[in-house]
């Protein structure tokens, strides 16, 4: 017996993304970004300097930090407060790595970038969507240093986006949402570039395993998601493809 | 020579105030709460069962917590960790107070209501907005409880509402904004019931001092203010008024 | 019928109140104060410098610590440790603040006086016997840097006090007592210069709430016992009234 | 150009694995777990019960701590304390989610299993040599429990190893020593069992990023080094192959 | 060259010795103990209930803290928080050992003393003027136990008296202040009973060594100056010799 | 009835004490020391520089750190993490005090050296083991730092070794095992350099109290068992006596 989709989706079909720009006025880049049911607020913010370990050497960077509302979920979860756990702190570093791929470090010069992913609601996905969504924010950031005369040139090198894919009896289905992301035996996360070249995969067996046949078909389904995002992407930033 | 607000208005003037009920999905009442530009958004969570000090007493409690995202300012802040200052610890017990005093504590029965008040985008005035934006929150939690009959009878006796009120060049000014409140020599929030009962004044001279005289002022004009916010709430609600 | 006070005090009165001087003798200050039951030791230091936000402008600072020792209470209490109380917190802040206004920072120049206000025993009112106390020790580091020629011209322009009054079956009592601080219903504070005029006022509801007309009742009050603790301070500076 | 391996090993070939079981007397399962230079300590404790989302279901659990000495690496770094860097959470994750793969936990019954991996010395590979290792360690422990009667019948199911792979001028290497490692332009580590099927993929592109031929190419690899470290855990572990 | 003591003393002679009883007002037993300028507030409370290592065994257990004020040296330090120096754990784990040799425990029965030791005033020898003066707190909250008919015989079975000795230019003297501490090359605490027989011997050389001729030495001086301790607490305590 | 050792040892025999060093290969000095049962890894790292108080005075400074691993116990134990507990707080202090005993300071000149003491193994004497076999590692870093011409006097003007001796059944014994150490009345630890000097003497009564003269033999036997460890640590050093 074959996975029935909740929300009756094909097992290759993204749930509907949005990306609302300016969502607040303060941050240099403020998108809210909607997967479905899962809505993560990206906010840029560009400082001038970068850290201890780039100083002089004329190179930007930019980090991110990740947070859940305490209301986001289903259940209310307690706010995290110093120690981070450990899944908040992978997911951070994540969205970290995957948007500097997204950068000429060099041509952005010394300044930071901070990420700013806070998901306001959450059904499943947030990671990903937190990739997604952050690449437009940091587009729009970095539109308005241009703007502003503190970059002339676009240190932007590639668009990057994320999804998700999971193995539910044996069968892949692109971006999970959560009563399916419970049910998946595998926990599947690839971020690719617009050449659609791999930035990263993380895929983790909860239960069981899977094989080689298995990882190349949910490769597949990702590049598929992947290509459709870079598509949207495009559109909400008004690029030509 | 007298004080010329930035955005025109009169003295005794609010600034647009608007309810946004089902804001999110999970949580049990949803209200992005706008105030000018000052956006927070008051979620609550109902739980089963009360802190230790209320366990078997029949009664119920609320408490709230209070942060805002590192974005919501002009300059990006860093997030509090586990040490929260000193501003924050103050802002969520007077919040807490003051809604605690909408209710009858014996007819909620041993249920928690925690009102998760997080600031998306600060123009001054946060605390007020959240108490006002948090009453609304509050209702909508309360009407969940009654329409799946774990209540029978409501628990709320009174509307909440909090507004500030400050002294500019000696004048008294009402619902100020960033620039103003940062100009402000008196930095003064009065919380009201619904029949202008005082629940909570709280005024701190910044510089100098102020007279019994101005204090009276002050007073008047947070009476107004929080009639109107009164009547925005019960519109919103769509009470009778 | 009328509220009986536990020592037989008129509703106008105050506890009696005394200052030790020179208790310890490293601090550049140092007042035992006593407002009945209420024992707090409130000790400056000087310090040269002024921390980052005010550095090079000439002015100083003046910040304040509060503590209860473990044993100040009926019951035990813990000590506090890194992570301070909202209670505690904001008290410090209010003693800070409190004593700021008494002071001309620009004359105090680049100095820092740290308050410490530590609670040896405690029968309600710790918080406003702190700000009373504190100004004698304050007037005694002041006193000290005058007689080391570190400054020429005092920079003390005001004498600071505070009180505490409360609501007891609806008629106001002038500095409660621990027993009557928890009958009470409303928790109101004031603090006020030797004009009389108002620096801090903090007025909760605990339960219920309070009139206009009672709010003028509890600072008429206030503005009578605050006029004596003023000349108590004068008595024991020796300062002509 | 091709990358010469400063050790002059094949690109395909391992550094040199060994198991020092017994290491130390008091856990349950003590392996010095040597691969190259790399020296990890891989202790298993068994303690009664599990964690409270488990009690009363049977099942076991396993978890895993994951530390350097400070003198592990070429420049001393501080120990870590209550506040975990994101790298030393997502490594114990990581070891706990491989090992836990490797047992049938209701077979276990509610024992919990800590598997300590503590880097005596370090020369990259630590994580993947602290899942080689701890396998081994575990099968002790789970032989002293059978010896002890604790258990009738071996709760493993699989074992598992795990290996790292990196691209090299674009070439796949296997095993990767610290000059290696700091060279190559993507880390991956893959963990399987002995069926070859994949517990754990992890590929990131610190710079750059790669291909699906590029995936397929160190797949390959990391299976062939995994299946000799599976051969080496029986011979260590006196099993028939 | 003889060292001269800054007062005047003779090699072997205590500072003043004082104890001042019933200091506070709701510890069980509260003595402000002076030696010399060294001020120590020892508080004792009576807790119902032991810790749950000694649960069930019909045992006693009696327990310390110690802390200096910050205003109690001569340069003002800040508090400690969380994480107590290493300095302050030892002392305060000091203080509980000696004071539970003065104990039956068993006598006691699941009763927890603490012993606040809280310094108001340092010029050296703290931790031993808060054992010997926590000594007659403690033999007040006993008395107030066997008052209250809590217990029926008294658990005390030794006094316990504390002084510290130190080498000056090879020689020793008794009791030693600020001045002389910072300049003593071995810094050596005695603990004794009421047998003279040894409760606890800390001897550190800072600069050089001992011999076992100055150990002896010292170990004299200690002597004589615990009889004349050990006479005081009589005295305050009204006990016949 | 006299006590009989658990490994047949006469009253006055130390464990066998080997010293193995160039354990790791990146520390300055790398030494696991073991003693009957207790292995101690004692690694010693050189760093240039040294703490704020040292700067500029031409001296250097040891510091020393110690931690169990969880394993090193009969019963795993907690990593402890930034709180460190009062017992490795203390233990870590005097095993600094002890080896910089070893030093001329001044000759050492601005570096700091920083002893990790990491216990794998724990069968009681785990500080004393630190500081004989710290002694033997501190002596290679020394050595290195010779040969490569930063150093050209050696700043060793001690050697430092410590033992524990302790009461058993009122008559003394020397190095207890941990058998031995729980029952023992008395925990007595003694530093000394090879002048046979003391540097550090600490003798705390678990129960009880001990005498003038038992303080004497326990001193008898620690300078018997430091005499053999000073041999032990030449022999390894190979250094003439």
């Amino acid at each position: 017996m074959v996975w029935q989709r909740p929300d009756g989706r094909q097992f290759d079909r993204l749930r509907p993304i949005g990306f609302e720009k300016g969502f607040t006025r303060f941050a240099d880049g403020s998108v809210l970004t909607k997967c479905g049911n899962t809505h993560v607020l990206c906010n840029v913010t560009v400082q001038a300097g970068v850290p201890k370990f780039l100083e002089g050497t004329g190179k930007g960077w930019l980090t991110a930090e990740y947070r859940m509302l305490p209301t986001a979920t289903n259940k209310r979860q307690e706010r995290e407060g110093w120690k981070l756990s450990g899944r908040t702190q992978e997911i951070q570093r994540l969205i970290g790595r995957s948007l500097r791929a997204a950068l000429d470090l060099e041509l952005l010069g010394e300044y930071t970038l901070i990420v700013d992913a806070d998901v306001l609601q959450a059904d499943a996905g947030t990671r990903t969507t937190a990739i997604t969504g952050g690449f437009v924010a940091l587009a729009e950031a970095i539109a308005k240093l241009l703007s502003q005369g503190k970059l002339t040139r676009s240190p932007i090198r590639h668009q990057v986006a994320a999804v998700s894919v999971g193995l539910l009896q044996g069968e892949p289905f692109l971006d999970l949402d959560y009563d399916e992301d419970v049910t998946a035996d595998i926990d599947f996360n690839v971020v690719m570039n617009d050449d659609l070249a791999i930035i990263e995969i993380q895929g983790t067996a909860e239960f069981g395993s899977f094989s080689r046949t298995q990882l190349n078909l949910m490769m597949d389904l990702a590049e598929k998601g992947i290509k459709e995002l870079l598509e949207a992407q495009r559109r909400s930033l008004s690029l030509s493809t």
